[in-house]
């Protein structure tokens, strides 16, 4: 199952919306295929995994496959994966995790039972889950995964008052960030970053051939039509009014414009976060500034934060969130470390909201 | 050598100002004494490895001691080890590093290989160095070593702006935190931590036979007689200027007043290290606000930063450090993450200044 996860992070930048998905076929003992999920509408790992132990000349008639996520069972943009194992004559199929798919959910592997294939599920479910967490969160809640990533000195500072934050991290950690931007499909950030920084917000150094949609929260419009982050790929602009002018002007530069006001006039967050999701959005990476952070997390549309911590005091300047004051300790907003990691000089939290559902 | 090391460690609340050091004895192949630095005065770890290995009544000629550091050649407290382990005809003495003390420093290791025994030094040197950081640099520098704790949310935040800081980090970093106070020589600190928290700043859960001196930074003697800090054991107090009668009620009490003015009026924080060094501080422990922790910065007075990270955003509050504003981010105080562990549900992070002489 190890070696099917490996499989399955090959398919990283190239799955979506599908799941990122591995299989490796096993007969006497020895690995005789291996697959990932090709790009949607194209063959799912265990197809490929077949496919690949067939042009090496193996039978896979009785063998077990491994497979990350449960096989599908219905017909989606390709037929179901658990008619053609059951047709190849598999002995043995080994999940990694139910789908939360529920129009699979269980019946992919209660199908290949009935053929009288064996079936195992459960085999280290948590990395399967990591791979896809923002696939089953779309799943489970129609909601993407919504990761925020702060660059910081280790005293918390992510910008001078005067701005300048090129450099805190290092460019082991910038490496790094660019794989975390990858990974997802949309990059959110707000007009105060575009205006600050003009930022381009794509991904540089990783071959993506998805590459993430670029999604700028500008309640009334405001970019400059020459900002750099509109001069790539198509961006979603989210205004809180309509503004036929400056949306039509948008829109002639092959931009979309998305109205979604809330009851203050600024932009509903949470309904941006399930019209993501309603987009077929699995995972969104944000990079914005102090406001739009505090915002998102206010709002509850967090789940995670990328945090990279470098190796040095700065003193005063910009903090992470720009959040009101408490009253007390005790209505401090409470995450739980996920994981630790030095990158380069710095160190790479990540750290999960307590209240988020996954 | 990782067996003596984890017998050094067994002495590291008692050997103060000596190192500790551990001596593991290696007969045929199998471990047959071992022991470690006793109190100042009495016996050395070689000698105790000596001593258990005949109490278990195995002969030492020809075995092999590995010690933690160099033995001794000088009479000190107690006479040179290194005469010891030639009367007793050890065949072998693998050292981790070299005494730094200058009355040592090679010449320990030189005489055992006049008399016939073959040495050899540098092996697991760095983790011995760690042990005895503080003693090294008293040794090399005439300095203590010096480390800073700060407690902060994920956001940098020590306290709310009311003063509330209890508790950020959980139990398990506090317990940590009891630990790193017990193996250092002095807690230092400030007036307005005493003010604002009135602290004991004593060792609790770990059993220290020689706990820490408290040293409070108080320019004007400002300390209330009756403060927590001033009820237990004997605590120095530093003050920028000759205050008699001041001075006379807190050493009526008990307490040493030690006078080390700058020329701006306040206490002189490096000339402070120097006689901290002077007085036999291995390591001192600094636990002070955000603008007492900036100075010991600015002095360049610390030499690492012991840093917990709480899983929680707190917003706006006191920082780690009241340092002023940076020109530009180059500026920026360097340092180098040393260690970065989990403890309980946060997250400990040891940094260096990299401007540290070690």
């Amino acid at each position: 199952m190890a070696l099917a996860l490996a499989w399955a992070a090959k398919g990283m930048y190239i799955t979506a919306p599908n799941p990122r998905v591995g299989c490796v076929i096993v007969g006497d003992g020895i690995v005789i295929g291996a697959g990932h999920t090709q790009p949607a509408g194209q063959a799912h790992a265990e197809i490929q995994a077949m496919r690949d132990a067939r042009a090496r000349g193996h039978d896979v008639r009785g063998a077990t496959a491994y497979v990350t996520l449960e096989p599908c069972s219905h017909y989606g943009r390709t037929p179901p994966c658990s008619n053609a194992l059951v047709e190849a004559g598999l002995g043995r199929v080994v999940a990694a995790m139910l789908d939360p798919n529920p129009l699979v959910a269980g019946r992919g592997l209660a199908q290949l039972e009935r053929a009288g294939i064996e079936v195992v599920s459960g085999v280290l479910a948590d990395a399967a889950h990591e791979l896809n967490i923002g696939f089953f969160s779309r799943m489970r809640r129609g909601l993407p995964w919504v990761r925020l990533k702060v660059a910081a000195s280790l005293d918390g500072t992510t910008a001078l008052e005067n701005g300048e934050s090129q450099w805190i991290t290092g460019p082991d950690a910038r490496a790094d960030g660019h794989a975390w931007r990858a990974r997802a499909q949309a990059i959110l950030t707000g007009i105060g970053t575009v205006k600050a920084d003009d930022p381009q917000l794509n991904v540089r150094g990783i071959d993506t051939p998805l590459p993430p949609r670029r999604v700028i929260v500008d309640s009334r419009l405001d970019i400059a039509p020459d900002a750099r982050i509109l001069q790539g790929e198509s961006c979603w602009i989210v205004a809180a009014a309509e503004l036929p002018q400056k949306a039509a002007a948008l829109q002639a530069a092959g931009h979309e414009v998305i109205v979604l006001p809330n009851a203050g006039g600024k932009v509903d967050l949470p309904a941006l976060m399930r019209e993501l999701g309603r987009r077929e959005i699995n995972e969104v990476h944000v990079e914005a500034g102090s406001k739009l952070n505090a915002s998102m997390v206010r709002e509850g549309c967090v789940d995670e934060l990328l945090v990279y911590l470098a190796p040095s005091l700065v003193g005063p300047g910009q903090g992470m969130f720009d959040l009101p004051p408490l009253a007390q300790l005790g209505d401090k907003r409470r995450l739980r470390f996920h994981d630790v990691a030095r990158v380069g000089d710095d160190i790479r939290i990540l750290a999960r909201f307590t209240n988020t559902e996954e």
